[in-house]
């Protein structure tokens, strides 16, 4: 198969379907800017179905995403999408960047949720954007913004409900969408404790990538914690 | 007098009007976040003309600000404001931290002029703000964010055309605003050459702050050829 994009946690493959992707999940961890790497066995796996769960949960919602089928344990077919470069972030709560740029402590609700939105690109450390740098470096048109904040909003809504549930927060996430051919927007990427920070609500302890990030141990044990609670609901 | 204020590049003292301060421009040169230092002579005096004369031009467009008047060559008189700690950007053309942090080279004229806030806070190296980040951090309410966005705007009109009739390009520049007792926001601070970018329209010369800031010399005589050309038209 051809690979199309090496990134840092997945492999992207074209098939042989022209309309389609497939999605190789590594065992590979990076933070800040890939300063920090480290191999974390099973990471890959459990990504990949915490993904496919929500995935298909957010699809049971009506809200569609790239996602097609599995079709092992670190492979998922997806839609073939054009990713937009942004990394779009949803938060509930203050934490990680939010609570450094500013200066802030960790862990109020905030009164309003807040999307923000980074321009992904590594070399240029992802800098945050606003709309109008968005529009300006023409990344998206002003109604393609509007759409995928909805979007991400509608996508929040439904994530944050279902892993209280859980008794988990959901604290913050990052998604990025893609355009199909057609010019349909859909979500991409995917969505794991990589991705998200997820607090237990009793306890409040970290079950996501600032375990790795921060030095706290247990990376994919919480990981595979995320995936047990999950699973009970869906019995 | 009491000292209220030590500024980087101005001193702020109480006066024995409970209603004014008075602004005593000094000939520091700062840079980087007070990485680089320098006393330019003369600084002082010409931005102290530069934005007078800009404040008295503002005014007679019917966008007043704190100004009252000048007392000396480096002393004005203005009205006591509480300072929003934004600093209030608006851009004609890329150049500066706007091509630094997203990749883009400087010259171009921006299709839609821009205007940003950053967090006016040293410690934290005045980070870039949205909207939802200010209201978040209950720095100013939407509707003062707005009043702040389009009185920006219409400075932007009025000194653009201004500097244009005089060969300059006003490429960006930064304002700061501040609140009455009664809650009215005035435009505050300065507007000099230590705050915008003025580039020459004939021969693209640098005429503003750049010029210490890159090392490239002849920095207060180009500010005082900025004062020059600004006092031909009113004559």
């Amino acid at each position: 198969m051809n690979k199309i994009y090496e990134g840092k946690a997945k492999t992207v493959y074209e098939t042989e379907n022209s309309q389609e992707y497939l999605l190789y999940f590594k065992d590979d961890a990076t933070a800040f800017n890939n300063k920090k790497h480290d191999i974390l066995e099973n990471k890959g796996k459990l990504n990949n179905r915490i993904s496919t769960f929500i995935f298909q949960l957010l699809e049971k919602q009506g809200m569609p995403s790239h996602f097609i089928k599995n079709i092992s344990d670190r492979e998922m077919l997806v839609k073939k999408v054009k990713i937009i470069p942004l990394e779009v972030v949803v938060r509930n709560r203050i934490a990680g960047s939010l609570a450094k740029r500013y200066g802030l402590s960790e862990g109020e609700e905030l009164k309003n949720t807040m999307v923000e939105f980074y321009y992904k690109n590594d070399a240029l450390d992802d800098p945050l954007m606003t709309e109008d740098h968005i529009y300006m470096m023409r990344l998206a048109a002003n109604e393609e913004i509007q759409e995928i904040r909805e979007m991400a909003l509608r996508i929040n809504k439904v994530l944050k409900n279902f892993f209280l549930q859980k008794k988990i927060h959901l604290v913050d996430f990052k998604i990025e969408f893609g355009r199909t051919e057609d010019g349909r927007i859909l979500l991409a990427d995917e969505i794991s404790p990589d991705s998200c920070r997820l607090w237990d609500v009793t306890t409040g302890e970290k079950l996501d990538k600032d375990r790795f990030r921060r030095d706290m141990g247990r990376v994919t044990e919480s990981y595979e914690e995320v995936f047990n609670r999950m699973r009970e609901a869906c019995v």
